[in-house]
């Protein structure tokens, strides 16, 4: 795989990135520990600050590194990493070091201490927003603090989660831009 | 288009059509008034009861209507709808019955007062079931209370939103599930 080069990327342009709903990979360090997970109940909730919220289960591995240190990378795989992903998901943190057995490869961010995963094409790094609707609902309300795109990855082809083991692949893209009104774009 | 023969498709299951982060219509009604709007910002929450969060601007003209009602119809449109998808972002209730004019058809709920759009393949009945986190974040927490799926429809060709008026459009299907651990299925 070619390294990807990355750019700053707006935060108010976030949306771009994960509305569509893609399965991201979490990363995450406290202490001397550092974990990724998979992750696909997430969605956007304000453009500025950008605040995106996510679902995290107690029983994850990452969940005590994510509450404890307030902070996470949301990391955007596209399809050439569909097997990492995988096993990412059906593995725990408590067991294996995820970077050194799926061969992925920790990056230093700039903002907060969870390392960037090289391989991603998108990594957005978070601080913890809001953490009252940890406890009712496990939903974490992120501010993105910082985001790097590699921009020659034009449509990425992003893995899309559908249950039952299954993934779908992002497809062609259709531009519409010409129908929308001027304040919708 | 061939009109889709819908069945009950069990709630514990609607992650399968949601959770990959599609486009979606939101149908509403109150007192004598239907409306539609699109809507992007979105993710599952739980699985039983089947909790499904959205964000809903003040501004759009369904947001009244959703808030009193306290209901909504969650339609999931494919790619063969994405010019009605677009007419609809981009035109107001307040204007224009958006049923007319942009040829969807309504068809009578079962459990809430707001109408299926019978020309998406799958139709999820909503009820609030929290109301705390509107005033903040315009997070409207709804329980599903009752699926439509045409499970002629395989790997549904649904729209994920880019911004910038560029729509996504679902691809391949990956199946993993021999990779995946039992309890993740």
């Amino acid at each position: 795989m070619t390294a990807l080069r990355k750019s700053d990327f707006p935060l108010i342009d976030v949306r771009q990135h994960l509305e569509t709903g893609p399965i991201v990979l979490v990363t995450s360090a406290w202490k001397d520990e550092t974990n990724i997970m998979t992750m696909g109940w997430h969605m956007m909730m304000q453009f500025s600050p950008a605040l995106f919220g996510c679902y995290i289960w107690t029983g994850n591995h990452s969940y005590e590194l994510i509450r404890n240190s307030q902070q996470c990378v949301i990391n955007v795989p596209t399809v050439e990493l569909a097997d990492q992903v995988v096993a990412v998901g059906n593995s725990t943190g408590a067991a294996v070091d995820k970077f050194s057995a799926f061969a992925l490869t920790a990056a230093r961010a700039d903002r907060v201490k969870a390392p960037l995963i090289k391989e991603c094409y998108a990594n957005f790094e978070c601080q913890l927003f809001d953490a009252n609707l940890i406890g009712e609902y496990g939903l974490f309300v992120w501010e993105v603090v910082k985001a790097h795109v590699a921009l020659s990855v034009k449509n990425p082809k992003t893995l899309h989660y559908r249950g039952r083991g299954q993934f779908m692949v992002a497809g062609d893209t259709l531009d519409f831009h010409e129908k929308f009104r001027a304040q919708n774009l």
